[in-house]
């Protein structure tokens, strides 16, 4: 079996002098919201500043002033984004960040990141870019061009780790595996202490959760199956800083770090990236909305010889 | 415009006591079964081992008693395959490689490579293999698994080349270039001053050339615009040992190797390959017709930051 673990996601900022996303607009909103996108809400958290729903595939995350959606899979999450635009009316959205990874199954996906551009260029206008080169990891990122600029506070990191160790892979794909074991193995309550937590075991396996602690949010996927393993790890808390001790946990081959407004990139990778891994890819670019955007591609290089992999074509064909 | 310069490969081996495939097929044979992958024949050079016909995507090489072929772009050439099997007879057939590279713009094919061996699995029976990482530089290669097995004398190199320098960029996509001025810039009449050339450059640009002596062969493929470039090099000569002639000409960021039956690929490596590049994939594996495959890729780790890639939504739309 295959799971495109790759993942979409959005971000729309608003006039909250207009409307509070948080406190004017109800979960059957989002929960249509969602559908679009051809997933469904699994349950919630909630504080004073931030309500995060956990998705059959990924997460969305609501504050007063924006909202944050993720999706995988063969989800289609552009139709999120515009029906929220269609119901909410394009003056309300100051800002909108359409963002997609490169996939591994693209075949498999109903639309390419173009044909979402072209859909979102039917309500509004704006600039593409591709952090990464074709051949290595990389992401397409559009943003709005309206002139609105994001504050320079507005800071967001993503730890995107592939190839998980064996180790990890076994420990996360073993059967009747809860919650609270994966919650212990990844060292969440530890560090993540004063959020409140919403977790799910998928079957036969993958795990997400979802963390809030004021305005703060921690969102985690498991794609955990050896061969295609992937986690990604999505936060407005300094995620270069814990880099170290979630490469020790997981111990992936390679890693994508990719940041919004984080202008100590370098100092921090510099820092904090452990020396076992080399930067294959290093991208920054200055959005017309003002967004810093920062990118890297880390893998720890191969001294061994490795067996190819057994391809069961009975079972895998229709991934290929 | 975009390219899928990554390659389909096809190689069969038949019982010469039969039939020579290079005195007893015709051209018109030939040019029927390339003309299956939606591709057709430019032109040809012929000697008493071997003919090699340059086509509108990459190159066919016939031999005595087999035959390689190679294409690119959205063509499919397990049809060519199948066509050569139902033409010759299964009985005739000792031997079938077919390979695919991993594709930058997979939602373009018109196969996946599991599709191609669904119907390859008409025919023949055999196993498959993902030499590389999902997330990293990889192929898929199955093979005929009939009992025959390979000569350890039968060796093939690959040499595939990614984000070429832009000053290589450049030199290659200049406008109005000739066949000899890019044959000087990669040096291929000195390298391989005693074989016959026979080369083609491509409107707005693109270089294939196909290069024959005796049974050796050598095929080179130039995908040369800048942030999506792609040069393959495919011989029976080391192109192991040639790897530091060909990386000072072309500077990629990034490139593969992939061999069968070079017993001795980790010394040739540790000796040739220059130590700017590392290893982020090393994979080896026999397969059970006897060739041993081994791949690797390397990367030219990043020091510095590069701005992202300008995406223009209008032009690229269908391609991304």
């Amino acid at each position: 079996m295959f799971f495109e673990g790759s993942e979409k996601k959005a971000t729309i900022v608003i006039d909250s002098e207009q409307l509070s996303l948080l406190n004017d607009v109800s979960d059957d909103f989002w929960s249509q919201l969602v559908q679009r996108s051809d997933a469904h809400i699994l349950s919630s958290i909630k504080n004073n500043d931030c309500k995060a729903f956990l998705l059959s595939e990924s997460s969305l995350f609501v504050w007063h002033d924006r909202l944050l959606i993720i999706t995988c899979g063969s989800t289609r999450l552009v139709r999120a984004v515009e029906y929220f635009i269609q119901k909410m009316g394009v003056d309300t959205v100051q800002q909108i960040i359409y963002q997609r990874k490169n996939e591994y199954f693209a075949h498999a996906q109903s639309s390419t990141f173009g044909d979402d551009i072209k859909l979102l260029n039917h309500y509004i206008t704006g600039k593409a870019h591709r952090f990464g080169e074709l051949d290595n990891h990389h992401n397409y990122i559009f943003h709005h061009d309206n002139g609105v600029h994001a504050s320079s506070n507005d800071k967001t990191y993503e730890l995107l780790a592939y190839q998980i160790s064996k180790k990890a892979s076994d420990k996360l794909t073993s059967s009747g595996l809860t919650t609270k074991e994966i919650r212990e193995f990844l060292q969440l309550e530890q560090l993540f202490s004063d959020f409140i937590l919403d977790d799910f075991v998928f079957d036969p396996f993958g795990y997400s959760i979802n963390a809030i602690n004021g305005q703060q949010y921690l969102t985690i996927h498991v794609t955990p199956q050896e061969n295609s393993s992937y986690v990604s790890i999505g936060s407005n808390v300094n995620l270069i800083k814990l880099a170290p001790r979630f490469l020790s946990i997981l111990s992936p081959k390679s890693f994508d770090l990719l940041s919004f407004n984080e202008a100590d990139f370098s100092e921090f990778t510099a820092t904090f990236i452990p020396k076992n891994y080399v930067a294959t890819a290093l991208v920054n670019q200055q959005l017309n909305s003002n967004y810093l955007v920062c990118f890297a591609n880390y893998i720890m290089p191969q001294q061994a010889f490795s067996p190819a992999t057994n391809i069961d074509l009975l079972a895998q064909s229709h991934a290929l």
